[in-house]
Formats: C-alpha cells, structure tokens, sequence
C-alpha cells in the first residue's frame, strides 16, 4: 500500500489529523492495535477549550457538539466553607464545553474517509530519516503489511511504537509521577452542580464533573496504587459528599448507580523533539499530563491542528517551513498545559504535609480575591492560542 | 521599671513598633540582645513595598528614604538570550523603593523616644496569660531587672525567646527547608543596572540588587552549605557575569572590590498563631521567608503597623478586638508572602532536574507575555493591602 501520511493511532489525534488532512486533499491511512469497539468506549477527558471547538467546527465537526454538548462559563473552586465561581467568559472573553471524547471519537469514526485498519499487531516504523518512510505491521488475518507514506505521524499514545521509533540518542524525556492517583466513577444519576467543582479537601482533592444532563463524572485523590475494590460504592458517595459538600450550607450531592469505576494514575510526560526526520509525534505519544485541567485531548486537538497545517504545505506547497517549526511550536503549548496542569495538581491534592496545605490554601484564596490571578486560572483553562 | 507595651527585639519591627506606639501616646520599653552597633550594621533586605513606604510616611520616617532611596518601576526577570522588564507601576500602579535595611534602622534609632536597654542577657517572658505580663533580664553590669508591662511584643527573630515562650502545645510551626544557599556580596561599584534583574540560569539563580549609586549588591544560588571561602573574588564575578550576561549582547557586569561576602541559607517558617496571650508576635519572631521577592523587612513593617493600631485600640479605647484579630490578619498576610516568597524562590531555582527547569522556563514565558502573569507577580512583589 502507498499513501502520502501514514498514521499511526485510531484516538482522537489520529482520527483528526486524518481528518483535517482529507480536507486538504491529502491522502492518509491509520492503523490501529485496538479493536475499533474498545477505541469507542474508552472514557476519558470530557472538557474541550474554546480553541479546540473552534478546530472542530473549522473542520466540519462542531455540530453535534454545539447540540448535545454544554457550553460552561467558568469552574467551581472551593475549600471547606468557601466556594468560589471563576467566570472564565467574564475574565477572557472565552469559556468551555463538556463534551465527552467518546462522543468525539463517534463525531470523527462517522466523518472519517480515510482507511482504518484496526486490531493490527506488531505495528514497525521505518526508515524515518529518509524521504520513503513505511509502516509494517501483521493484520488480523495473519498476513504481513506494508505502508508506503511521505511521512508517519505517530499519533498512538504513550505505549505505542511511534515515540520508542526515535532512537534513545535523538530524544529526551522529562519525567514527573506523582504519589496519588484519582478514584474516577461514571454515574447515572444528573449532576450535582452546573459547572464543574473543584474541591480542596485536607483528606484530599475531589472533583464533581459531569458528561450529560443524565450522567455524572466524579473523582476522589486516593493513594496511587488503590486497588478499585477497595472502594464500595457507598464508601465512594459518602467520601464524595464530604469532601465536596463540607462547610456548603444548602448544597447536597445526590448519589446515584455507578456504571464505571476505576483508578487514573497520575503523571506527567513530554518527549522532545516532537519530530524525528519524517515522523511526527501528536497527542499523548509526544506528552501526558495529569487529568487536573483537563489539558490532554485538548493538547492532542491542537497538535493535530498544527501537524495538518504543517504537512499540508509540505506535501502540496513543497513547504517544509512550517514542519520544521513544529516541534518547537507543539513544545511551547505541550509545556505551558504540563505546567498548567502540575500547577493546577499541586495546589489541589492533599500531601500530608502541613506547609504545602497552608501554601495552597493562600494560593485558592489569591486565585479567587485577585483578578488577575483568576484571569491567569481562567486564561490557561479556557486555553491559549493555537500557536503562541 | 513599668512600661505600657514591653518590646522584645530592636531590629526594625520592634523600633517602628514603638515608634508607632509613641505617636499614639502609648508607652514602651525595649530590650535588645545585641549591641547596637551590631543591629545597626545587620545587612538585610533592600528593598520596601509601595505599602511600607507608605506606613513610614504616615510615621513621619520618609524625608531620608524618598531622599536618598530610589523608586523603581519593577524588575527585569530573565533566562539566557531573554531579557524582560515587569513595569509594576505600569501593571498595578505601585512601585518599589530600594533603601537598605540598615539605612532604615538608623531612621528608626535617630526618631526612637522610648529607650531601649541593649546587651541584656537572658530575657525572660513571664505570666504572659495574666493582664499584668512581665520581662526579666540580666543588665551588661549584671544587675536583675524586671519590666513590667500589660502587653508583651514579640520581635526578636526566630531566635530569640519570645516564639519559644509559647508553650509548645499552644503553637504550630510549619517549616520548609529549600537545598541551597545564596552567596551575597556587597561591592564599591555603580550597579550594571537600573532596575533589580532576577536570573534563571542552567547553572543556578543569580540576582543583580544594589543599595546606592555606588554599591551594588548580588548573590549567587550556591548548594546548602557552601563555605564562602570556596568563592574567592574572581570567581564570584565570573560566574555572576556569566549567568547574568548570557545571550545579553551589549551588556556587561561592571566588577569591583567586594566589601562583604556571606552565605544565606533559604528557609520558611511561619508560628501559628501570633498571639499567646498578652504576648503578640511580629516579624522574623513569627515568620521567617526566603530573601527571593524581598518580603522579610516588609512583612515585619506589616505586622508593626497592624500591631500598633490593635494596641492603640486596645490601650486607650479599651477595645480588643483588633488585638483579637491580629494574628488571624497578619498570618493572612504572612501566608501571602510565604507562598509568593516560595513561588519566586522554586521558578527560578535550578533544582537539577530536567523536568523543574521545563517547568520553570514555561512559567517564566508565561509570566512575561501573559497580561495576567504579569500582574499577579507585580501585584505580590509591590505588595498586597494591608489588611486583606
């Protein structure tokens, strides 16, 4: 098989990047280890930034989103007796919507015209420094495959071949973990809270999210390494209520069935160069973050965004200006969310350590009495420009 | 002997203190370990607040400061091959004003009316939860006095023995320790700059300050524990003019002959709460921060001017409620300078690790080209209200 963009990963940077490449006119095939079932249903972030909207729509993709999707103007921030409303609309002129990935994977597999292939095995990039790349891998059926492209976006997370294709001497890794993990729930039962509530609790963080006016996404800080069973629901709920509910007269959280339950492990990743002769990293292959701020689909939204700008004028201009800059323009964004999200992680999770609860209670207080530190939360939530 | 407010501690917060208390008509006496030609030649902070500056107008101790001290805008905050200036007044309409600590204490001895017993030996706090609270000492001559007093102050620095009368059980101490040092030089030179430049260096911290037209004050991040004799004069100025001068074309550091060089360990601490009693603590007594943002001698002119008008309250109108909100006001205040002291100290630390220096170097972008980023620096580093 011949294509010009080889991709690897059937996510949400993959299915994009193929997206908005056919858009151009630009051939692209994807290939995928998962099945296309378990792509669909893997729940994961549920916030898109002002700017990844606007992708999406540029791109034809905004219009179940703006139907089914809720448009939030701001956070909750609170602590005990004390909750604030950060309006983001008000401070930067830009807001949020609540739209889980699910729902945008099911947008980009119905959009889609390039060829997916799923279920492949043993996916191998090659000869990356030379003008001819190509991609092998095993179908399902057992034959052997081989892709022939212009270029490869490696667009398969973490664990996937694309990052481990840069040789060790060609990349750096910058690495944080962190000792806590979330304890997250999907249930079917109406939110609790308009827009989201982030809780500081001194028995740790709690965040009350939410994917439809039906369903409710909850998280509670637990130690990393918490096994799920440890966790009955109703040890879940009651934790919920008093970490998110403690000093807030009047307010109630309203349990309800728990039809998900499981432990995110919590850490932050960047690979640098985000380019390696004709592959590029997009998404989570090139950075992780921790869930708090919600940064990681968005960042996988705008490197494809970048990426197809990028190839579309090197494969139909003959322009490699923009492909050269990318790694250096995707870092500058992947770092300002990596810090945004470590900033945003270590003033919210419990450590047990009496000076960083007293440091993190000054800053929520800072945040929310100055505008200018609100605006900097708002600013970096709602998030920044695709390119800065 | 009798007094109204008994001040332990003649350093800046226990001289302006009395001198605030003096303009009320209030009646103190203080107690000094050192000699004062050893407080007088304490080398210390440099630079006050729009906020301080403005409680030692009111106190009438501004002629020789907005004489002889010089206003600045802001600072220039940079990384090699990027230079940046935060115009504070520009961004919050407030300044800072560079003036010596030593120049301030010798203002506050040349206005002092109330006396000040020096060299005394062995101070004593006594019956700190009656009304009738008392001092005892040794006189240089070796005579046994007593003071007698309706309220005790605190302001002797973390060393001395008014924290440590607060029985342990009644007092919480929330410390972090931070692995490196500054090496501080004084030196007979024109600063090679206007303004304060605060640099981020692969090799660590250095920060260009001066006290007059002709004396320039640096320092250099260097490991805990660093011997200044490690440091003779040439390599002081080298490594100063190599992690201020990098990527700066066209700027030079202009060397000149050391006249003091000492090491500054890094560490915060605050006392909860500041108050036991008739005792009241105010100053380094009750928090102690890193020197990076300069909050020390600020935070104790705070408490000071805090503390003079809830004894006023509570002496002549026999009204306690501001003594009763004291500490709870200015540990609001103090956890504000904690936490920026501690935020300006780890951005621009380098720590060794790769993942710190990312981190820093994005929040330092951000800081300089955001509106917001900008502003919440300024906004801390020229100083909060006085009472929040």
């Amino acid at each position: 098989m011949r294509t010009e963009v080889a991709i690897v990963g059937a996510g949400p940077a993959g299915l994009l990047l193929s997206h908005l490449l056919g858009l151009a006119g630009i051939e692209s095939v994807v290939v995928e280890t998962r099945s296309q079932a378990h792509v669909a249903a893997r729940i994961r972030a549920g916030i898109l930034e002002h700017g990844s909207v606007e992708v999406l729509t540029d791109a034809g993709l905004g219009a179940r989103l703006r139907a089914e999707g809720h448009r939030h103007r701001g956070i909750y921030l609170q602590w005990p007796h004390e909750r604030h409303h950060l309006d983001f609309v008000a401070l930067t002129g830009r807001g949020v919507w609540v739209y889980g990935q699910t729902e945008l994977q099911k947008d980009l597999v119905a959009a889609r015209t390039a060829p997916v292939f799923y279920e492949v095995a043993g996916t191998r990039l090659h000869e990356l420094t030379s003008d001819r790349p190509y991609l092998t891998w095993t179908a399902p059926d057992g034959t052997a495959q081989r892709l022939d492209a212009e270029v490869v976006a490696g667009c398969d997370g973490s664990f996937g071949p694309s990052r481990a294709a840069v040789p060790a001497g060609e990349r750096r890794t910058f690495e944080r973990t962190y000792p806590y993990s979330w304890l997250g729930i999907l249930a079917g039962v109406a939110p609790s809270t308009d827009e989201l509530i982030y809780a500081w609790h001194p028995n740790g963080f709690a965040l009350h999210s939410m994917r439809t006016p039906a369903v409710s996404r909850l998280y509670l800080q637990v130690p990393a390494g918490t096994d799920p069973s440890d966790w009955p629901d109703e040890r879940v709920w009651s934790e919920l209520a008093l970490r998110l509910g403690d000093g807030e007269r009047g307010w109630r959280l309203t349990p309800g069935p728990i039809t998900d339950k499981s432990v995110l492990p919590m850490r932050s990743l960047v690979q640098a160069p985000m380019r390696y002769g004709r592959l590029f990293l997009a998404g989570d292959a090139a950075h992780i973050v921790p869930p708090t701020g919600a940064k990681g689909l968005n960042l996988a939204v705008a490197d494809a965004a970048l990426l197809a700008r990028a190839l579309t004028a090197a494969l139909r201009e003959r322009r490699w200006d923009l492909a050269d800059a990318y790694s250096r323009t995707a870092l500058r964004r992947a770092w300002r969310s990596t810090h945004f999200s470590w900033w945003m992680t270590t003033m919210l999770h419990a450590t047990g350590d009496p000076f960083d609860a007293e440091l993190q209670l000054s800053q929520l207080r800072w945040v929310t009495s100055s505008r200018a530190g609100a605006t900097g939360l708002a600013e970096n939530y709602a998030g920044l420009p695709l390119a800065p």
